[in-house]
């Protein structure tokens, strides 16, 4: 199998070899965010919501989506995850509306990152908070989603240093 | 069976039931974007990025997660689609950035709406760009994602009036 | 086509065939339970469970477990549900032990009955309860699970008369 | 979303739409094959294969994989089945070498057709005849796998004529 | 990443951290079981039920149950399974009914546990049998589900001592 | 647990134990192929199928389906793909078809090898071209379908020596 390099010259799509990378304790963080109404704010921080408790519903979808990461996002690499864990947080916009933060931090211990399996939880999170609210307000508006940091892995640890917005 | 409205009376989550809502067609359009370096914007229109090409595996990862919306979103019905279709643009932004935009446009006939499930495939797609580019650069951010129009169902159409940005 | 019928005459595993079968609304309640130490039951009502709410996390499992039945359970047929309730009761045993009853309620509007998704949620609810407290005590014992009642199609409704333990 | 046509002039993958194609019932048969050795047919047929029934588990396989062919094939639409059925016989070859012919049937009431649903079926059991005695001889070879007939829809019946080898 | 354990301070669930757990062998032994009128273990027994062959059908479902353990119990970690093994003894009622007993042995080598895995084959199987039977009557008990055993990690084996009835 | 080898001596389906095989690096290469008709071939070629680009879809599906193999192939190992890669080629056949060439190549490093998530890829990569291509001529025939080579593991390697045709 010497020309396994050579293949797919098309240069179409593949899940490239990392058999040779170190099987490192990898850690990855993302944030996303949804913007809504004051109603929705209110109805969720008194469990009103008539599909049941927002934050809770949301955390459940953003573990399962981290570990199904590799079956949505094509060409990712499966790997086993040793911790998921989704962390909230509230903040009031000068325009009256609610947003609320949503920081997604995985772990594993292998031989490729998990910046997707960060990213994708965040986003499960926030388009489970988008359907348990959307009878009340279809105007919420996800993200901002981003990676704040990594670390593990050949290529070196990545920080944000500048704040999204 | 008469008790079943009197059920979960905890408030907790649930599946509401839609049996009675009318089964009609329905459509809905939702949008995402990506923001990357012109190093990233530059890779993928000249077909360049080691994973293959980008726009295309991605189209193909939103179309995939429309149909799995159900099984991504919890308290989400299952709904079997009729239609998906993934669309770009590019567009560069004043600091040198370029933002790629992503709209996903989702039909069906059933008793409940598709919005969901534009949504999950707008942000499948960001997400799988996200992948396809990372090897690049880690900075790149997804979002805003939202609801442009939908159609169809006993709550009326819905249609966002203001740009979102 | 005409031998379709005649087919698979080795007696295996077919999912047979409800095409002819009218769609009619249906709907199947079905129960299931665990037994819990003591302090379990404290942990899991006072929310001390070190993986989180333990019903929370249980009944998000159970209404996702019921849209995929149809590939847990090899023969049953892919419905789409229009409605999963979940709803829990504590009873004490006499030897101090509590009793979570687990009662699932399923919905849909289709071709064959939703029994197996009733079935199946109860169960998978059940699981998760075991998983969220086995740190705790791995002795907890799930069941009996079983139908209670369904109604809808032609074989007639089926309510259970005599009580189980 | 009166542009909705006009979307992806790209050229690139979509689900097309099929929501006005009429509901009507259709019936898929698609053919597949394995050629084994003596050996192994002697061992299916005797069931001493070391993981089980080869052709009970094989059955299976195909059931479950004509009800997830909407999550392999990216372009494909989601149906609910009404009917699979999975049929097997034997054909010794001139070489000494047994051929397997597998046939699967496919039914539903649904706006599009299950091509793709028998022929996946059809696949998934071949490959699984394939795993299951692997152990013995990794010389088997598949295929051909091809369409025999289908039913229904408004591009009419399609029957293939002449025999494939 | 210091504020790692800090994060989720609402007690909120989440998937533990395993990564510093030892990566051992590690075996679980679960059983479950279904009452049955003496018609349908007849069927059973004879290979008369319309679905197929029961126990043939159960058996391959809790093994791909098992394998998806960690898509049904959602704070459940992903774990590669080395070997599931799954087994059924028949036992009359006084009563006269029937039960079939069902072992589920599996087995890993990771960083957590797999009871989840073998209580969910276990279920699954049950679930399963019923699914084949239910046409001939839908009073089948399953159950109890508990845990027989396990071995392999730092919190030391488990083994049932009294029987379970 | 002593008996773990006892169990099961029904001869019923086992995922068989693998936890004593040693983790070494393993591939493996399959080949499928697909033959479509002159007008097809233009349509690929020319980018001008309705559906979308094929043979990138085609690509993205195998990838995919490697990935899933162990949940189509019932007793396949889940094991954590670190490769996976597709390659086409185009042969004029004598009677004016055409016959697309697909090979899959897929890597891993664990305990049991990866033969059949090679030829699930390329099974899943010429099912797709069906469907893709489906609206012009439904008489495609794919294979036939075989392993070319592998490599690792206790059994030694495998390379095919005739050509299959």
């Amino acid at each position: 199998m010497a020309e396994f390099t050579h293949f797919n010259e098309e240069g179409r799509a593949k899940m490239v070899d990392v058999s040779d990378k170190p099987e490192t304790a990898r850690t990855a963080l993302a944030q996303s965010s949804i913007i809504v109404s004051e109603e929705i704010y209110q109805k969720i921080t008194n469990h009103e919501m008539k599909k049941g408790d927002v934050l809770a519903v949301a955390q459940v979808a953003a573990v399962m989506a981290a570990k199904k990461t590799w079956d949505i996002i094509p060409m990712c690499h499966p790997i086993p995850l040793t911790g998921v864990n989704i962390s909230f947080s509230w903040e009031q916009n000068q325009n009256g509306s609610y947003q609320l933060h949503i920081a997604a931090a995985v772990k594993t211990k292998g031989n490729t990152g998990v910046e997707m399996e960060a990213l994708t939880a965040a986003s499960a999170c926030a388009l489970t908070v988008y359907d348990m609210c959307k009878a009340v307000d279809k105007g919420m508006i996800i993200g901002p989603t981003y990676l704040v940091e990594k670390t593990g892995g050949k290529n070196g640890d990545f920080k944000r240093t500048e704040q999204v917005k």
